[in-house]
């Protein structure tokens, strides 16, 4: 990338990531995880922006539970841009306060927000995708959204409609949407024009810190208020006084939908299409389709532990690192076994997981 | 039961037990699990018949592999009437080792074989069945079989054919049958004179005896010779060298089936239909029906856990002692879980356990 840009990833680590109950808990939520590989989902996201931003352009915005295994995976991070909402307010006020944050030394530095808890498997298109939309969003007041291609009709999943096709790759963005229904899923995925929301998005600081006076009047100035004490012995007190009142929003309902109902022409919203094998990870069975083509045998069971035989058997995903694992007889099962706990489900439903965590609250804390 | 019959149960404990994999293992089979209960199914066996010989009366046939638990789990049985089995040689050569040694100097003492790994539920009607089959036994040349009523075309045991009946509850015995099909289950169960063979046996030591030397002309010899050298330093070579030139066969098959064919007024076969709650629990799906009533959740889940959570799932059983199970969405399976392993399979395929088994053997010896 050309040296004059100043890039600043931000690194939006709140998530709690019940889905991945037992191995995720509410001190060691899914980012914090080495679900594919060696290395956890924050520390590949830190690995492969490595390349485009010094360690101390980073930020990572989290909450308090996660700090201390954040602090420890990622040691090169400076203590101050780790900041920890006293309580989860979802993505607008996290992004909203490293804008706020940046903004007053470094306005047009270019922010990237980016997800802790993303697979990517090819990291030189990743590199070469973000270069791309640092320099459109270090371009005036642009704000670019990565939209990934879709290749199945995802209902767990927002997606950018896009409009006027300014070359082969860039496109203006007509429409943020919702979650789909399955309906409007396939009709999306055959008009062409829709790519799946991934979540990140380049902006220069004063235009998202601007973006949020516009569009989140109330909010802004609470995080304004504690970006003013960063730095000072009241940013603490500053934080935990403020941030607590900023509304509970996400980037794309506070900002990017009401920018878009501008018209495309008139919002400065672009959609850069991305390719670079993008997977959220968003339950056991999106691990086990990830993993499968990379470590799954050819009865198709992916088993993650010291040995396995599987007579009759198919389609089953099992963790179980210190065990030797047997299969007989079944099929498309989720079991995950940790120090505590043992998760018997099937890959089908292994998004209702959340229901376990919500049933154990109150009643086994210890195991949350 | 009457002071002068000299009774000596016999438990034949040398079963591999490989169906309970991974609990059961080569040094550790079924019948020293506490499968069912806080005691081991051989220390429930020996309990059992507290009441009906002194702990110095019993002895007990397994292999060497097992020797040490079985002592340290029996501590009051004499060392000398643990009788290990330099290798396998299935039940006629137990028992009729057994039947030699004690023959010597107690001809008339009646010997009960019983299964080191069966449960049975109503202690007392099994006193009141075992103290009648004792008297029929001790009386001349009798032999005694416990009959169980069948309850379902079971195509795991094998069968006796009754035929006629001298009272109400004692019947001549006409034909023990093999394992049948599911047809010819099903016609046992309707014509209500089979019984299921319990395995449990009473004669006495001389009759046992003579039924070998008529029977298993080769092996009698063989086992006199060992019975001879006991007590004697020269016991284990005697056991080591004849032992493993005796015939590989069940009593059953050795003795039982040719007496039958004498035709049932002449065999002094008898059998007495026993109704106390017996079950060989010769799977883990055998455990979990045995154990749903005792004590399986209303949702028909038997989960030895610490804590379970179920959602809309139904029918699984799940040993995992040390941790909290949950299961989502999952119906009939079993998961049994030890310091090494994991098993994951249905109630219905439990059985095929044997496979991994047979596949670890060589691969994974650590596992056996």
């Amino acid at each position: 990338m050309k040296a004059e840009i100043d890039f600043r990833p931000i690194i939006l680590a709140g998530g709690s990531g019940t889905r991945f109950w037992p191995r995720s808990r509410r001190r060691r939520a899914k980012q914090l995880l080495a679900l594919d590989g060696e290395r956890t989902m924050i520390q590949q996201t830190v690995d492969r922006l490595g390349s485009l931003a010094r360690p101390e352009s980073l930020w990572v915005i989290a909450n308090t539970l996660l700090s201390e295994t954040i602090a420890d995976q990622l040691h090169t991070l400076p203590a101050g841009q780790l900041v920890c909402e006293p309580v989860a307010r979802n993505t607008a006020p996290a992004a909203g306060l490293a804008a706020f944050l940046i903004e007053r030394s470094s306005p047009d530095a270019v922010l990237g927000l980016f997800p802790a808890d993303h697979v990517i498997a090819d990291q030189a298109k990743f590199r070469a995708t973000i270069e791309r939309g640092i320099a459109l969003a270090a371009a005036g007041e642009n704000i670019v959204a990565l939209g990934i291609q879709p290749t199945r009709p995802e209902t767990g999943y927002g997606y950018i409609e896009s409009g006027e096709a300014l070359t082969d790759d860039l496109l203006r963005v007509r429409r943020f949407t919702e979650k789909p229904n399955r309906e409007r899923a396939e009709e999306f995925l055959s008009a062409g024009n829709y790519f799946w929301n991934s979540g990140i998005f380049l902006w220069s600081a004063r235009t998202l810190a601007n973006a949020l006076r516009e569009h989140l009047s109330e909010t802004a100035p609470l995080l304004e208020e504690i970006a003013e004490a960063w730095g000072t012995p009241g940013f603490q007190d500053a934080l935990r006084t403020a941030y607590p009142r900023c509304e509970n929003i996400s980037i794309d309902y506070a900002v990017l939908e009401p920018r878009s109902s501008k018209g495309e022409h008139h919002s400065n919203l672009y959609c850069l299409p991305a390719d670079f094998g993008w997977n959220d990870l968003g339950s056991w069975a999106a691990l086990y389709e990830h993993q499968l083509p990379i470590r799954g045998g050819s009865d198709g069971n992916v088993t993650d532990s010291a040995g396995a035989l599987a007579v009759d058997a198919r389609g089953n995903y099992v963790f179980s690192p210190d065990k030797f694992v047997a299969l007989v007889g079944v099929h498309d099962l989720v079991v995950v076994e940790t120090g505590d706990a043992l998760l018997i489900t099937t890959r089908e439903r292994s998004q209702e997981v959340r229901r376990i965590v919500n049933e154990l609250e109150g009643l086994r804390e210890d195991l949350l």
